[in-house]
């Protein structure tokens, strides 16, 4: 059991890795050379750019402003100015939302904390239980938690009323930020300019047609049965082939591009290439000449590809977007059954065209039905059972085992070094590997249930990894052993004895979460904003594969927010600081901490950094609400387990009551909150309808919408940047690079000229987003 | 233990009074004294009126006929000769759905009591182990029942086998019924005549408005929001006391044709009345002319409040009906979300003006949230703890209680007979007492809950009424004790002790509940058809308290298929079949013959007797299918725990995929059938209104929706009888009463003359119903 000082000493280690990582990634920022690792949002936004680059060639690496680095903590501030509102234009309401989620933990937690140090704390520390226990081995920091408090003492009273006080806040807290959340979503709706996706419904399950191709069925059912709002539809193609040659030919071109620069650079000499295996054998030909001819032939096999797509139906999915004259419309069309079997004619909102995940356009109805049992079956097993896979391929991973299935393998095992390493690291990093690889595994689940956009795929996954942390983590490291054998203890025991079981282990794990926290939470975060790995790609990338200026591009390799595995880390701090809150309240201000950097960091890597690749408004919001009361629940029902083993019988039923209206709670905000997150109002749609009416009478909305929905590998073959612009673009004004930019000593202008989106800047004109 | 021989003897008796019901039932019916009881629906639908007798005066009350009596038992061929479809438009879709719950019970049991006898008795039979035990009481019964396969025997599997056989048979049967509902309930709702509740949507929740009127304000937000749909709308007024000053007029009415009839048939003598309490003392007047100054009085009085109620806004509660000028609008309306706020203009589909349950039209949003808390909890205590205030009452009950509180009856009490019947029975009538009023109890709980419609309410109470048999009859017959008590044990029980406890009695119990299905289900059902309360209700009101013709219709008091009651208990059937199909076969003949019995004579009394009050179209269907499927997962639970304590250990968690298959099942049914209940498809009625346009182009469908969802009391104050007519009738066609009427031996014959709904008649001509 640690004490204050152990404590003291891992927090010391801790704060210091830390504020390592901290102050290497100030200094690392400064370096222009760095830009697109620490700057990737304002070069995809264009507002930074490599090309305008001036001054000697040494500026273009390192900064040699020492003024600059005498501050060079001013991206701390820098940080946390930018208003919401300016963070919405800039970054897009999820990434702004997603940011509340910490400052929601700072809002819950600062005043328990409060609570919890002036008054549980003195009602602990002033018992003296623990001092005449010798037995068990206690810390002093038990001294201050629930142990403290005798067997059926009276005070158990006061951590009874602390914990309805901590629920009510935590209620409160979220109650008035579903209503902020929900007020911002409907703002954001209703101020964003005109995008398809208003318009637009997305049906699947047509059902076959003998005589009629799933184009007309579409046009005829929707003129039958919306016929004074059917505008316009776009067919869904199995553009898979297709989508393969584009790319090829890209890289094709991306060759051509490369060459091109090398013998622009020195004309003196063409380049050229062997036509074999990754140009190691082979006849010499000359490369420009080579790979004009590749490409002419993908060009011309695209476009037979692309013939092929269009005119041979088995190539058409049974689905569509349909789009209509007005919101109205659209609102009505997917909010509405359509036929007598609700099967067939599904119809909900379309994602915005960059959100949809095409693949499962096709899945019928009864298919995924099929596919979310499985994956029910699977994920059971997945969360209970990872364990036994894991022990199985840990005992191939031995010495004998490797030895006998590679024998040749045999002398360089028998090593001394490579031996330890492998007894020593390899059963460790097979379960590393597998938590590596976990997120994607869930998510390859969620893809196989058949969800259409990617970000449902994302909230999809991050529930389940929800779950597997607060079975495998957080029950995991309270009861010692696998969570398969938890679950066999479970069943084994009675209603009420598994929270006891759970319960009374809480206070003697503590000072573990403590650690836990610092390493994940505080270390962690500040390691995120270093981004090591993001630079050490790029670094090497740039050193040895950067061909042409978009192979640099690529090469800074966007991030945006994974949900699917933020979300659940979040909310494990959430769970940890509930649950702690009435037991062991000196773990409190660790969370404290946690949430206070990660919200700062993030902020931070949200304005620099990430690039959101679609927009949801804030979709998410009730998924995250509804994580944050499961955790309110299982921690009432833990202290209920701990209370009852203290013999604080008159007290503890009392705890039930609360129980019952958290869940009511969590109904009626359900009932009052959600709608606004699934469905579309029918009076905002009219007026956003009216307003633009008024304003642009002569619009051609069927031109608008005419390439909105194609699948992006035709918009690809077409031409690669300039027409997919129609479709994107909550961001209307370009914002000025953060002021740490001007202060690195260079001189890229953040004007709006470098924004290459012609069409888009052409439609934000006549957009309505003053409203 | 009841062996063969004794529960022969039971269901001798049981048959023996079974049949005496019926046969009493076959020689009442027969005289015209009892027609009213017995035709009860024929008198309603106008197609047989006690106004045209002719013959002599003893032909009107006996039937002197002796070749009828030699036919008495036809009624049960005529209660089968009715097709389903003439069924549904003489008695509505409600009815004949109704009446298929049976038909699936008899679907499901027959097959499997087939199997269960050629394959399970076999197998349980051919042990030996209760020859072996002598030391507890076993019956020869259990022969034939699992508790004769020894412990740990192979033969477990074929048990687990047939579970599957029968899970998958009942699903199936379930799937099937589930479409064929579907399909009717469509069909019945394409093909239905024109109805107000088509083009109608109930708003509720509007938002107070401190400029306009709730009339105002709903006309411009409908305007606004549906500007090509909109047509009008009714507020709703709180007409509470108004319908009270209706009422008594009605009664005073009813009064004075009394005396008037009086007077008519001896004009020598004006009747006189006493004006004091009760006709009992005070001044004597002319009863004739004090009645009808009271009438004017009451007139007047009525008048008042009318224009009061309609004129102060204060009478105005936040809820409208709104109609649309078409279906395809309403469809619309009532499926999609108005405003941003989802608490404020919530809209549903208006239930038919007869379905409404006015009096909780106004109940806000916030309110219905904390009332469902309210009764949930309330509800819970009333499952679980009801026996604390019987067990109460019962103790007050007894001499002491008795003779503290009214010292007065203590020589009265004192008398031996009575006070053996006092101690005797009190106990037991004060919870028979208790469990008459517990549907009335559920349905005020029902009420308070805040559904607008009665048939809601009676699905809603019909829910918790199957929980609280669940509860305290079968899983209190099952275990001995109070609910209570089950409830505390069951929580200190490990989560899968609780199905082996109960597992463990359930082939115990086998013989009582085979008495009880005889005692309830044939003896019971057999005594429904006799009406025995109704019939002698009906005599002594028709001696001692009617006065006119008037007053004999109200002492028809036509009764309902009463669903809140009714469903529950054919479900605990249900429960009974499928737990014992696999562990005691023996009990399913008992339960095919209920089946059977109360098919035969619940179709008899829905074709003769019961009068549904409103018409949902099968809305219950739902309910229905998921209280089955609750019983087979508790079946399957039940043997889980049953087949664990038998150490068939191989076999046991074999059963664990068929609960997570029924309850996908479940899953899948409910995503593919619910909506067809709950939602309207647009197809449908754009199709409804084409055909309706085709054929009136020129309806005037204000005029025809203008008075429709009127109240009822301002109905009935403007013209009792033939306004009304509007917004009745599924029922297009007049159906001949049934042979049996034409040989009872008197004449009144069969034509429509006697209907007397004369504004629906002319609508029918013009309305669609040949689709």
């Amino acid at each position: 059991m640690a004490t204050f000082g152990d404590i003291g000493v891992a927090a010391a280690l801790n704060i210091l890795s830390a504020l390592g990582f901290l102050m290497a990634f100030a200094l690392l920022r400064l370096q222009p050379i760095n830009g697109r690792v620490y700057f990737t949002k304002w070069y995809l936004k264009g507002a930074r750019s490599s090309r305008t680059h001036s001054g000697t060639f040494i500026h273009k690496f390192i900064n040699l402003n020492p003024r600059s680095y005498l501050r060079f903590l001013e991206w701390i501030p820098a940080a946390l100015k930018m208003s919401e509102l300016e963070l919405i234009e800039h970054a897009g309401l999820d990434s702004a939302v997603f940011l509340r989620i910490y400052l929601i933990g700072l809002k819950i937690f600062i005043p328990i904390t409060i609570l919890a140090f002036f008054i549980l704390v003195p009602v602990n520390w002033t018992n003296s239980t623990l001092k005449n226990l010798t037995s068990i081995q206690y810390s002093n920091i038990d001294h201050l938690s629930i142990s403290n408090v005798p067997t059926g003492s009276q005070r158990f009273w006061v951590h009874l009323v602390m914990a309805y006080v901590f629920t009510f806040w935590s209620c409160y807290v979220l109650l008035k930020e579903y209503k902020i959340v929900t007020a911002m979503r409907l703002q954001f709706l209703a101020s964003v300019k005109r995008r398809p996706d208003q318009f637009t419904v997305l049906v699947r399950n047509v059902p076959p047609d003998p005589d009629e191709s799933v184009s007309e069925l579409v046009e005829h059912f929707f003129l039958d049965n919306h016929p004074d709002h059917y505008l316009t539809h776009q067919v869904v193609y199995n553009a898979n082939k297709f989508t393969k040659l584009v790319n090829e030919r890209e890289q094709m071109e991306n060759w051509r591009d490369y060459y091109q620069l090398k013998y622009d650079r020195n004309p003196s000499k063409r380049p050229s290439i062997k036509t074999g295996f990754w140009g190691l054998y082979g006849r010499k030909v000359d490369a420009i000449d080579f790979y004009a001819s590749k490409i002419d032939n993908l060009s011309k096999e695209e476009a037979t590809e692309l013939e092929n797509t269009i005119k041979n139906p088995k190539y058409i999915i049974p689905a569509a977007f349909v789009s209509f004259r007005t919101r109205w419309g659209a609102a009505v069309c997917a909010q509405t059954q359509q036929t007598r079997n609700p099967t067939l004619w599904l119809t909900e909102w379309a994602p915005e065209p960059r959100d949809i995940y095409w693949k499962n356009l096709s899945i019928s109805f009864i298919s995924i039905a099929i596919r979310k049992l499985v994956v029910a079956v699977v994920f059971f097993f997945l969360t209970f059972f990872f364990m036994i896979p894991i022990t199985f391929v840990q005992s191939l991973a031995n010495i004998e085992g490797i030895e006998k299935v590679v024998p040749f393998l045999k002398p360089l095992i028998e090593v001394r070094v490579i031996k330890s390493f492998i007894q020593g690291f390899l059963p460790g990093i097979v379960l590393k590997i597998f938590l590596l690889l976990l997120p994607m595994i869930l998510m390859l689940m969620s893809k196989f249930e058949g969800f259409v956009s990617l970000s449902a795929l994302q909230r999809r996954s991050a529930s389940k990894y929800y779950i597997f942390l607060l079975v495998n983590v957080f029950l995991g490291s309270i009861i010692a052993g696998t969570a398969f054998e938890q679950l066999n203890s479970f069943i084994h025991q009675s209603a009420n004895e598994i929270p006891k079981t759970i319960g009374v282990s809480i206070p003697m794990k503590a000072t573990f979460f403590i650690s836990y926290i610092m390493v994940d939470g505080w270390a962690g975060i500040a390691g995120e904003i270093l981004r090591l790995k993001p630079l050490i790609f790029y670094h090497f990338k740039n050193l040895f594969l950067v061909k042409t200026e978009k192979d640099r591009e690529k090469a800074m390799h966007p991030e945006s927010i994974n949900f699917a595995t933020s979300e659940p880390q979040i909310q494990l701090y959430f769970l940890l600081g509930l649950v702690y809150a009435a037991v062991t309240p000196f773990l409190l201000p660790f969370i404290l901490v946690f949430f206070a950097l990660a919200y700062l960091v993030f902020r931070h890597q949200i304005i620099n950094v990430y690039y959101q690749k679609y927009e949801t408004a804030a979709a998410f919001w009730p998924d995250v609400h509804s994580h944050i009361i499961t955790a309110l629940i299982i921690s009432q029902l833990l202290l209920l387990g701990l209370l009852s083993t203290r013999h604080a019988a008159t007290s503890t039923p009392l705890l039930i009551p609360l129980l019952v209206l958290t869940i009511w709670f969590h109904r009626f905000c359900k009932n009052r909150y959600e709608p606004a997150f699934v469905k579309y109002p029918l009076q905002e749609a009219t007026m956003k309808d009216r307003l633009e009416r008024d304003r642009e009478p002569n619009l051609d909305l069927k031109a608008y919408l005419r390439d909105a929905y194609v699948h992006p590998a035709f918009k690809k073959g077409e031409d690669d940047d300039d027409k997919v612009a129609g479709d994107e673009g909550e961001l209307e004004t370009i914002w000025c690079p953060p002021s740490t930019s001007h202060a690195m000593g260079h001189q890229f202008p953040a004007t709006s000229a470098a924004h290459h989106h012609r069409p888009y800047l052409m439609l934000s004109k006549n957009s309505d987003n003053t409203s």
